[in-house]
């Protein structure tokens, strides 16, 4: 992925569109799935999201809306 | 809920209109129930709304305001 | 009170204008009186208001100004 | 209090200006005592201030201000 | 101090300018010292500074910049 | 590092691009690894970044996205 | 260092360019050493910065940016 070139840190959302990311959120949740939208904000979209507490799998949802103010970090 | 395209993360929002959605907030709590109305903070009136406590449905609520900067994320 | 239409979270407020609601706070906190007044912070003022903590109502208050940031959810 | 009208809810604050409140901080302290000012962010200047921690009167002060965004709710 | 008439908060600052204050910090830490100079963040310099912890002296500083979001309440 | 004269904080991240940083975030997670972007919120990303927690290395990613208000400090 | 006269703040950091500070973080994290910048969020650069864990220095950096949203005091 680090093949396109990155001049700011949402460059690295708008070419993960469409993959597969990993979100994490305060409290030892994560989030993965397909990442479909984001906003200034980092308000993200996650289609096929799994919810993982404490590095398990606990939850799947068709689509899931991440609140930017919970996130750690994201990564691809 | 995936067949409208969703640009924006407010997109999956409007999408979810009259729609039954799932709301986590913090310190393990969920509102559970039918979307009426949302803002840009992401505030949130709810129909019909459970309010559930450690995975336990706990009360119900005819009508229930959730101000956004509560919410961790929302699932359709 | 569901059968004023609702197309904005605070129009929920707007309707419930000299009505019984309860004020769910962070840390197992509620407040429950008549809603008087409210703005766009969600500062509210409640009248003949009782504050309940761990479910048990503790004290009644002629007149409470709730300061809006710390509601997690409001209903009616 | 409630003899005059209130529409927004400073205007409560508006109304107490020299009369006795209890403001509520977070983690549960308490200040009580005359109200002498405030301004939009609820920042209030209270005059013969008694701290309340726990429901125990701790200090008096001739005048404290205690910054708007420590407080959780107010009374008259 | 309450000779100078305040109709603002940020008026006690003004009128407390080279006195002795003490500021509540959150997690029971206390500041005292002579007011210097504050703004509008309730940023606030203290001369001759103790800190208090838990009620003890701990440590004394020539010139304190205390950042105002950590504020609870400053008395005179 | 020290070699390019610094007078705005973020004149150290620019000087940092393409080299290795370390970054504090809150509850004792660091990230450690090569500083391709950052934006005026701190916001950063990481290229083949260490997150390590409690001071053991725990797992390797090609590329994260680090939200800026986690972060207690960046160091070169 | 208050031979300059501070009417101001953040006049307290510009005497304090090139000389040694010592910044309070929240969790009782200091960080000591020699300031060569700041803006207006406080945010600050530190040389030969010491971080300071519980009283005990536990590690040295060439350079670090501390975010100042972390910053409890500072102090010359």
């Amino acid at each position: 992925m680090s093949d396109s070139k990155i001049t700011r840190p949402f460059d690295m959302l708008n070419n993960a569109i469409n993959k597969q990311v990993l979100i994490q959120l305060k409290e030892n949740v994560q989030i993965r799935g397909k990442l479909k939208a984001f906003d200034v904000h980092m308000n993200i979209v996650i289609e096929d999201a799994e919810e993982i507490i404490d590095g398990k799998m606990k939850t799947k949802y068709v689509e899931t809306l991440v609140r930017g103010d919970n996130i750690v970090w994201i990564t691809v």
